[in-house]
């Protein structure tokens, strides 16, 4: 039986998750590391029916001028983040799914994504629905050029801002909006999203970007048999706020205040610091501790381009409680973490559980990937600990 | 229809977590300070038929010379943990409470313990039989005078040092042991928690002490169809630590080493100083790295009294760890909790529980109790969200 | 002989800052506390001829309608920062000075500071002129009913907006200025310092605020043959970085970043809340680093006012800096400060060295008090130390 | 006139400070690292006639069988601390030292540190004079070989074990004390300190071993018109210590606590890892407080070998201090600096100071090097920013 080849379509493919995900693949295939930080290598995943690392075939959009070896030399060098001896083994990979980057889509991406861009993307004028065709030709010719059986597009492209004015909520209000770029408020991670959903293949979102959260979208993906899930990779504070939260609920400590502060230097955090930008960022960041608490405590997030740290997202919370008899205690932690090589590790997971989705027929939001994201779709369950057990009920549902 | 009159029996009954609980059941009685910090008190467990505070009486053992009222002032002016005009406006309570408290026993406490006990009790001599005798005489005393349909016994004395040599299996074999203080190697804490159990009173371990952990003092338990529990309650450093190490669990990243250092410097401190019986409490705070991960990292803990601190438990720990491609990250926290103010309401949400359990008919190990102790008996279940779900499925089980 | 009356005019004068250093004076003159946190009791100043706490006599001015009890009570229960048994013990003295404290000015202190202010102060009508004769009258009055030989005006009122428009540069200048309040630039600091310097009052200004840092204040102190200094007391996360930054430069490692994240809960915080007033305070502690190091690195300050924590000021620092070999590595700390303890002994500290400098003849700035504040006027020195050896080598001279 | 020549001869050549400074060495004189880190590099010592890095020569005795390139891939591969290309790029000159590189000296060395050394080492039988005799051949040798005007002898060997029993006070009364190996209570630090000093080659000890330190030795020195210093380089948690230390002592703050865990897995942890050898390390880190602070606070230093960290030294240090009123308040640090990035520049610059007094004339005790220095021999300044006064001050005299 000739074997599956199934397609990740990366949409800001040239960015660091993008260009860690890709070495590490890359690098997996040949053996030359091992798959610590992947999800899908657990034991209690071993049942399913993954796909292996040299069936999957790697292209994407993006709207910089670079080259994924240069980007990757940049976290070796900037950040210390990857080997250079890891880096020359798979410069022939590298090279290979550089061809592949198609240029991408500006629209409503506001003005600091916008001057990243190539000056040939900045002069280009698209309707919405024109862009959404010409990601669709590209998405067709990766399938035809590669012949692959499956095609699954992710989002790790920069935060874009917040969405103004409101969204229709059914689909068939939708397409007028596309025609008109005046008047559409989607950005291009909705753009995206259908142009992908139509096509039938699944579109999972890793950024804080609206992508394909409105319900009109979730529609255009159950019209087309097909499934989706965002938003936000959950990578390392909110990863901790959703471990520790429940401890203060379930021993009835009262948070009386929890700060935030991230700093971090990489192109994700140039981009956050446009105060509209960072909006979109910070809300996804603050959702999740009222619904684990039952109540809101005063929280401050904050999130600072500090140049000097590269890759390195570093965060200090300050968690101020109350304890029996009204005493005040405290518990600060620091998280030292190397943003693109957290995350990039779940890109690659959740290209094989969604795959495995698709072929099983799912439709719609896939919510069982929830412990995945800092605001995952369709559901409220935010404690980490329950969400990865919704993870392995459905494994254990679906393996065999 | 008479209200059920229930008893707390407290062994160490003047140290700092037996005085945090008894001025905050106090207070909560006369409706001064709101129930924080009371797993007891959360909506989950409305339904549950637990007794009021006005209908708990509190007695104990201890083996210092001292009051309750001036080891509250000592927690009030030396950690600033417990506020003035709350321990004015409980004295009598806290005298009346004095006064049933009785001499305890010092068998197998080691020197350090021993040397804070009374003159008088430092000269007592008894068999291990004879002691357990003594503290039955109190136990039933306390039953009679104060009119208790039920007694649950609790220790929050001082950590023990580790026994050593052989502790037989059975029941059986256990009574000529009693005999013989020479050839006994059970301390203190099992003593006690036979006394009890003999009486068919619940046994609760808060500390890392032995307790009813020896299989024969669970087999004398279900014998006299009554439950006991423990032990070393979990308030900190390792409620941390079982809250964060699934998150590195469930993310496959690999934990190169966990150091986790404490300062404090109340008595629980000073007793900890001697290595002995340090011993003790280290091994109990380290078992649940290796059973989350299901691997043994190099860990390290220390314990160091530190006199400035009081009641304030300081914790730094330093995880590190690696991810993707191999590279090195890390987490830091600081913890700076007030232990008694910690610990004290979980002792009576233990008393809650444990004596619903017992109208219930439980008997033995009573393991949905797990989420409140660093090594819980009988399961090996340390997640502590998961630990937390045992006693919500109990509870909903359990009510009505 | 008789002995000299002292006289301490506090602006701000029922704040957190005056208010624990009204506590703190009465207390050290009945013996009830040691002298703790005082730099003028260090056995390095003791050959100084001090007055005696029992000769000094407080006023001041404050545009707040509450009391000294009510604000020492809530340092107490909000803060935990002052016993309750010593404001008990020096009740009378704070009733005696409330009394003595006369409504202040609102004069461009912008619209947070002017909220908190009694109806009666939002609704007057003064000129700048008027204002400062008003304040005059009042500090004539302190001296005429109190008998005193000398007062010094220390400012601690809340920091108010940084100034717009350019002050001019000779005294002259300014009369015209103080007629007119549409087109006066100076803010209420200000007044207060020419009020004070034109009756040959000391001036010393413990806040970020203008006070008389402007050059043609300091020519009005010298044409009154009188002395002031400034400003911003230092007291937490700046005296750290003055302390550590000449480690880096005398080290020769490249700092690339240093990021502070201040969090609070007083009212000091609740005034730096509001954008205007906390750029006035942001710029004061970001000047030192550039100074000491010969560079300019990228710094962040957040300052966040978090209303749990009252007085308890909590910074957490992150300097990155390069090594050899171009490595990167980091130091961080988290100071946990009660604000108004840590500035309330400098208060009294600066009296008594103002005052000896006043008696000596000392015209001007005095820039030998420069440890004690974040943005010493007239002079570039911010290594820590070394401003502490001019204070010690004045002392030195002015000894016997 | 043609240019002098400078020998460096390291003790503990293949240790990961001196191939640091070996790599930062030839990385410098091929102007391929910019000298961040260097001291002697500082705009205030460039009127200091200093050789140049290409008249310097290096050579040194070591125990282990291993090679510089090994031992810096070890930095670069398990620590990150190294960039491999610099390697590459100085693989010549490392090669060309090794060659120079001797079998060092065991005696007294402890049982750990034996057990790293090679197989004929270990076997080797010299009374301590042989011991130095053997020594200095290698020194004359290396001045012959290489034609050097100057040799400075530095130790950067791992720690020994405290010296047990008494050292003569006078020179005449050691040299029966070498000629039996059974009754010397001397280490290897101190036959190397012999050896060096009696050719008149400067010693400089920068680790916590005994070396030069006894006032015979000094002695010795004198004697021979030659100069030495000591010891244990202060580059982390202690260089913290001696610039915060003087904040609590000079603003009167009572410090009732200070502790410090350091963390590291480097060579150095795990000859510290050996309690008789981490003993001296502790005490010479220990010191400094009581000579800053004026009292002894309770202190606590512990040192861990932690495997994952590799030459990352991580110090959490926890400061309990008292205020004003009684009101305690707490600093906290993390340090994470790599230990051998932190020692190799101090080491070039002591080699140039070291090589412009001797020039000088100076003889005996360095003392202006004191802030090189954890517990600077023949001073009790552990100020730091006083200390490098120190050596501003002789800077300024010597400079032209």
């Amino acid at each position: 039986m000739a074997r599956r080849r199934v397609g990740l379509w990366l949409l800001g493919a040239r960015g660091g998750v993008a260009t860690t995900a890709i070495v590490g693949w890359a690098a997996m295939k040949k053996k030359l590391t091992p798959p610590v930080g992947l999800v899908s290598e657990l034991p209690q995943f071993s049942n399913l029916d993954f796909f292996n690392w040299g069936d999957l075939t790697i292209g994407g959009h993006d709207i910089r001028k670079t080259t994924l070896i240069e980007e990757a030399e940049k976290l070796r060098d900037q950040s210390r983040a990857i080997d250079g001896g890891l880096i020359r083994s798979v410069r022939t990979e590298l090279r290979k799914i550089d061809e592949r980057i198609r240029p991408g889509v500006l629209f409503n991406v506001g003005s600091t994504i916008r001057s990243f861009a190539t000056k040939s993307l900045q002069k280009k004028e698209e309707s919405p629905r024109q862009s959404i065709r010409r990601v669709q030709r590209d998405l067709r010719a990766f399938v035809k050029n590669e012949r692959l059986d499956q095609v699954i597009v992710l989002n790790v492209a920069s935060t874009e801002p917040q969405v103004k004015g409101s969204i229709p909520a059914k689909w068939d209000d939708f397409e007028s909006l596309l025609e008109d770029g005046g008047s559409c408020p989607l950005p291009a991670s909705s753009l995206y999203a259908i142009a992908s959903l139509e096509l039938g293949m699944p579109f999972v979102n890793f950024t804080p970007s609206l992508g394909s959260a409105p319900a009109a979208i979730d529609e255009l993906a159950r019209r087309n048999n097909t499934c989706h899930m965002g938003h936000d990779g959950k990578t390392g504070e909110t990863l901790l706020k959703s471990a520790l939260a429940p401890i203060f609920a379930n021993r009835h400590l009262n948070i009386m205040s929890w700060v935030g502060h991230n700093i971090f230097g990489n192109m994700d955090g140039k981009v956050l610091d446009d105060p509209r930008n960072k909006k979109t960022k910070v809300v996804s960041k603050d959702r999740l501790l009222g619904e684990i608490l039952g109540y809101d405590p005063q929280t401050h997030i904050s999130i600072e381009y500090i140049e000097s740290l590269g890759d390195w997202k570093t965060a200090w919370d300050h968690v101020h409680f109350q304890g029996f008899l009204g005493t005040p205690m405290a518990l600060q932690f620091t998280w030292q973490g190397c943003d693109s090589i957290l995350a990039a590790p779940l890109v690659l997971d959740l290209v094989r559980f969604t795959d495995l989705a698709r072929r099983r027929g799912e439709t719609g939001l896939l919510t069982f990937l929830a412990s995945f994201f800092k605001s995952p779709l369709g559901t409220t369950q935010n404690n980490f600990v329950k969400q990865f057990q919704m993870l392995e009920d459905w494994a254990a549902a679906t393996g065999d």
